[in-house]
């Protein structure tokens, strides 16, 4: 018996006693590793001498079985490129795919109560920038490649990792000194957090994960118990919901008007039960509405935590994306009393496939966040996080941003525009002087699922304002202008408003379409 | 009152009807934001014609405030880089470091039940990748670093984000084609797996995640609930234990003994309480004894499962690592009932900081874990995953991992050697063939975290065995040959030798050294 490690073969085993010749028997356990899966189609098999060798075994006696293996159809040989697992095989037109060998026994697995909820819950489906009108979804034909490319070369070429390692904490860079890099990511946030935001806090204060989500299961894991309560804004980021009912919490929807989360209706603890432990809420540019709270109702969200003793959680995600007016300061810069949890990310800002996310919290946290970080594994990539440091520090996201902003003012006017025409009787259509969508609402009845999905069988990715509702249902639609090539916005916008006046005119078929 | 964004100063706020000339009133806000850290040292400041057009003032008017600024040593002018914050600042002598202003009555904060628990739990330090002899790492300064940069620039180049964007499935590589790196990591994997471990899966059971912890929240929460049970090996993965709390397990420890988890001790369900839904078990390579649990035990481990209605979490994370006989096949090749999650990591294959681990789980469980995937947000950065996929498929990881075989086998050898010769007589030094460690036990009292800390304080990171037990204490030092050059190790293996019998000399400032 033979056996050895990769990039080698411990599938291949000799029984040298056997009857069978030993080129039929790495035959047949070649042929049934590729029939099985082991070894996917286009892998390429060991040079015949390295085989021989590993097997202690003639080179003659591997060629003899590479000649069956190709005759019967399972390989190809490229001259000069070696032995390859064939892309069509003899069995393709007659086997089933294999599946893993399941004892008959087996019932429906027991998954924990809370994935069941999970599944229950039936999450929205996830953006795709590869659809039209994708909210949310910044241009990223837009991305600044050539410069992530060479900084990405000289951070590799720089040997980064030799003095990284681990480095799980966010401040690891800064500790350990990747000298090439200089400023750690957290140092970068830290300014541009005090410049562009007015947010004032040290780098230590400043928590690096791997995704907007993080930020929710991080808060949710340092500062509250499972059945503890949150509120939320509704509509807001229904995907949210799932994040804190994994996390063990209840949640409160509190109803959004054109001024925000309407705090007057935040529940108060009455002596009754607990009041909630935490609001989460979007201040500057509500999710999905875009609206600002004015400076009563931030005041009063503050004021209700003070007196609670609850958490605040700052969602300020499109803050930067701004081109008109000035963006309010965060309720974090407002904050006296060390409740408000500040989040924002890269998503919109850079690309969300870079998955980079980041809080803010008061000095008193850090311990706890870090904690709970660290046993969560909630952290994001050093290469990474080196990469987009070193964008920032040599000026490259600001110059993206000014020139992003641009883009996203003109796609954003047109396609206002383009609806305003089409549509401009029937739907209140926003001047929206920031983000990278727009939410329309009819005013008149409108099925808002059923044009969603009309327009998704034609390639649009164009939410309906339901799905984002917990409590009333509102209808609209959400369109995004920021994934959508200006010169394509008209046809677009065309099409979206074909579609609403198509399933207007036979509503019962668009019910049917639901 | 103008305001503008970033890379503009939303901090200054003119007051133009004030009797303060404008002039000061930039100065005086740009100061203050420089004394409370919003504009960091070595800010540049906005050329001022810049600024003076966003504030529709007269560009002298902004000089005179610059003038002032410079006179008053706050800023430096640079001729030709233009204006920058000092790094010395006048106030650098009298004004203690600025913290965020938080209410007197502010207490302390109301943390989670689960952080307190957390920081109770009192973890071990991190691995450090800068200190000699530290277990788990690997060599990193023979890291492939100029194909990792040559990829990654080349995958910039192609512009795959335009085809990604959240792109948050681990399998979405493959549906929305990333042309230029064709297959995804999950297809690598896959292959990777079949070739090297003889496990057979669809690329679709591979879940990519940030980190060996995240498979352990994730299996967590797709199959448990709060105040479920999980089995853990004793001495074991502790820092895992952390993760398992705060996910709401409590955790009971199976001693191991020198064929790993002793399966006769699992508690079984005797009708009394219910039995653990979850086994947590390294069976290929224990860590930290790198033992291997032989047939029986592994087949008790399976059996108890299918008996109980119980998961096996199977940790294989050192088993590439390997220069001499065969890694045991995984658990999860053997289990023919769909009870095995199989986890491993790139950790020690190629290094830490990429944060690349995944799961394999049976096919009826990938929608589970999916959904908790998303609702956790354990996802690994698709660019990292393009990276690493295209340096598997170009056999990089192969050769890598060839070169690596010989080098740890190496140092393995001459660390034993050198061991051996010098503390031959009091310890136990095993002949390892596998991993990144070695674990060596005294024949004599021996108190490991005395040796650990004072080794520590000499630029060492050899972990006392105690700190990983849970049960009967054992004592012992785990030692690292990973990230310490060969022609190192014999004076680090001296000084580890001296430090024993210094302290074994000199038994009560051992003790008082803890």
């Amino acid at each position: 018996m033979a056996q050895f490690n990769y990039p080698a073969w411990n599938l291949i085993q000799l029984a040298r006693e056997s009857e069978k010749p030993l080129y039929e028997q790495i035959f047949a356990q070649f042929r049934d590793s590729i029939m099985e899966g082991r070894l996917a189609r286009g892998t390429r098999l060991p040079p015949s001498r390295m085989l021989a060798r590993e097997l202690s075994l003639a080179r003659n006696t591997v060629i003899q079985s590479y000649d069956k293996l190709e005759a019967e159809g399972y390989v190809r040989r490229i001259r000069g490129s070696g032995t390859f697992v064939d892309r069509v095989l003899p069995e393709d037109h007659r086997v089933p795919v294999v599946q893993p060998a399941l004892g008959t026994e087996r019932s429906v697995p027991a998954l924990s109560a809370r994935a069941g909820r999970l599944i229950d819950l039936g999450l929205p489906p996830e953006r795709s920038e590869t659809l039209d009108l994708s909210p949310g979804v910044p241009a990223l034909d837009e991305f600044p490649y050539e410069v992530f490319g060479q900084i990405a070369a000289r951070h590799w070429r720089s040997r980064a990792l030799s003095q990284t390692g681990y480095g799980s904490t966010s401040h690891g860079s800064t500790s350990h000194g990747s000298t090439s890099h200089g400023a750690s990511l957290t140092a970068q946030i830290a300014t541009y957090l005090a410049e562009t935001r007015g947010v004032t806090c040290q780098p230590g204060q400043i928590i690096v994960v791997g995704s907007t989500l993080q930020t929710a299961a991080l808060v949710a894991h340092a500062l509250l118990d499972p059945g503890d309560e949150v509120i939320v804004e509704d509509p807001g980021h229904v995907t949210q919901l799932a994040t804190f009912s994994l996390c063990g919490l209840k949640t409160t929807a509190v109803p959004v008007d054109a001024q925000g989360l309407d705090a007057a209706r935040i529940p108060r603890d009455t002596g009754g039960g607990p009041a909630a432990r935490l609001i989460v809420v979007t201040p500057v540019e509500q999710f999905p509405f875009g609206c600002s709270m004015p400076l009563a109702r931030r005041r009063a969200v503050l004021d209700w935590a003070h007196a609670h003793g609850a958490w605040v959680m700052e969602d300020d995600f499109n803050s930067e994306i701004r081109w008109s007016g000035q963006a309010q300061p965060p309720l974090f810069a407002e904050d006296r009393h060390g409740r408000v949890i500040y989040t924002s990310s890269f998503n919109r800002a850079l690309a969300p496939g870079l998955r980079l996310a980041y809080l803010v919290v008061p000095p008193d946290l850090v311990e706890a966040f870090t904690l709970a970080q660290r046993a969560l594994s909630h952290y994001a990539p050093q290469p990474d996080q080196a990469l987009v440091a070193a964008f920032m520090r040599e000026g490259h996201l600001a110059a993206h941003l000014r020139r992003m902003r641009a883009i996203y003012r003109e796609r954003s006017l047109l396609l206002a525009d383009c609806l305003q025409q089409r549509l401009g009787e029937s739907f209140a259509i926003p001047h929206v002087t920031a983000g990278l969508h727009m939410t329309i609402h009819p005013n008149r009845p409108f099925d808002d699922i059923a044009v969603a999905s009309a327009l998704s069988r034609r390639g649009f990715d164009c939410p309906p304002l339901s799905l984002y509702c917990q409590g009333p249902v509102r209808h609209g639609l959400i369109l995004g202008f920021g994934n959508t090539r200006t010169e394509r916005i008209p046809a677009r916008a065309a099409t979206v408003a074909d579609v609403i006046a198509e399933l207007s005119a036979r509503p019962g078929e668009a019910r049917a379409a639901r």
